[in-house]
């Protein structure tokens, strides 16, 4: 389980690098800026997940992988935008390789959060479900509130809802033994719910 | 102790659910944006409480009572609010329910904050004051911030200041041997003190 | 080391006191809501650094040092702008013993932060420079949130560099066994560069 669960760690690291990095350079920050940003954005969720469970310390500070790994995606991204006069970026893909970073962190963090609820407390399914759901949207609050934009957990339609089905479908494949099933196919859900709900526009019912 | 301490934390978290729903159907949020938001607004504080004094997992993700409560509490104001082409529910009516939900929550945080505070380290009132105000003010921070709006903390006149009068009167008769006492009274106190700050508009002096 | 720690940690949150509540004041607050967000910006960063540590309750609630520190900063300076109308404070001054207070904090936070990482995990030294910046912008962050204004970490061209260098300075110190080398150059680094960088008004590369 062990390196199944680092592989989720890592992938949601990187992605939502990738989109606390983007909101940084929407929001023409400096090089310093995007980074703490992006710091806050790829281990804000992880950390809270790990004071919840009392992993001390949290897992993504015990090595300087991930911090690494952040500053690394950092200065590729700062450094594929300077050479904009001759390959230009449009807004466009921008905003899809936002969205595409952004979804694949929520599902990996889903599948992390969850992980660490059931791996440690394996009688409160109740816990994991809410660890997934704060790990997935965790780093993205923290991203939104520095930046200063509506949190996206609140904005858009359908965010928190795949976080919560992917965490119940998790710890109920873990309770039945099957972990890596539980892993795999609550990210995927995830993915999918989240993608769908993007490309079709769904929206959930609120008070006129 | 224990069943009064259960019973207060109980009526907060009820009733910071209930004000965080008010504000997620004031900012037009669909329904799963408002059960984020009455989720961060009724266990964020308890979770920072918990945190701070080591009780892990958190008191309100160890059953699924806590979750189930927010819930429900979220999908019958949803509900009543969809009714309400029938049953008119005026602005005024919902925000005078929005403060006495949250005068309800922040008394029986201050009194589950200082209590967790005093019961496992008698010998630091003020962790234990602090601890109340945390508890008592944070669900209310993260709602605020989470909506963008002025933290009740900082623009309401008189807000931590019955918090911080409550959490002492505890620590007093708590540290007199009389916690049941100390229990009601920071309680009754702290509500009667935000009651009466907003019914006669109390101020504080400032800097003009 | 212990007398050498809590020196700084006390410089550190008097000058966080001084500068959440200049803050304050300038948002019109009233005194206790300046009172409130002095305590955030003076413990706000303090108690992150000493959750992630499991330095459990967090260190500036075990006495009532700190909390006393930060109620007199709050009162004396509320006093000194009540009697504003005798001797004259321009808001140019004000602007500098803001800047002055926020780089001192920043600085000796950056100290206890790497400080305690160092201390409890001496060979994970990613993690101490993560806690030195943690702890330095930590309670700034806070402040700036609850202020509403754009986080200084955010916007402030050389802010979190200096904390990071500051951090990397020691713990190449301490590593070497100078914990005390450590602790007062990493404090006069980080003053030295961000009093530079303030004065000369230096920038980072970023994005047009």
């Amino acid at each position: 389980m062990e390196l199944l669960w680092l592989i989720f760690d890592l992938v949601g690291t990187i992605a939502f690098a990738v989109s606390g990095t983007l909101v940084g350079i929407g929001r023409r920050m400096d090089i310093f800026g995007m980074l703490v940003l992006a710091l806050a954005t790829a281990i804000g969720g992880g950390i809270m997940r790990d004071l919840i469970v009392g992993n001390i310390p949290p897992n993504s500070l015990r090595t300087g992988v991930y911090v690494t790994i952040v500053i690394a995606v950092t200065f590729i991204i700062f450094l594929v935008y300077r050479l904009r006069r001759n390959h230009y970026i449009g807004t466009r893909w921008v905003r899809q390789m936002y969205l595409a970073a952004d979804t694949l962190g929520l599902a990996s963090f889903t599948v992390t959060g969850a992980g660490i609820g059931m791996y440690n407390y394996p009688d409160m399914p109740v816990l994991s479900v809410i660890l997934g759901l704060l790990t997935a949207v965790g780093g993205g609050v923290i991203r939104d509130i520095l930046a200063q934009r509506v949190p996206s957990v609140l904005r858009e339609e359908v965010y928190a809802l795949p976080a919560i089905i992917g965490g119940i479908v998790y710890c109920a494949f873990y309770h039945w033994g099957m972990w890596q099933i539980a892993s795999y196919s609550s990210f995927i859900i995830v993915v999918v719910i989240r993608t769908l709900a993007i490309r079709y526009n769904w929206s959930l019912p609120r008070i006129k």
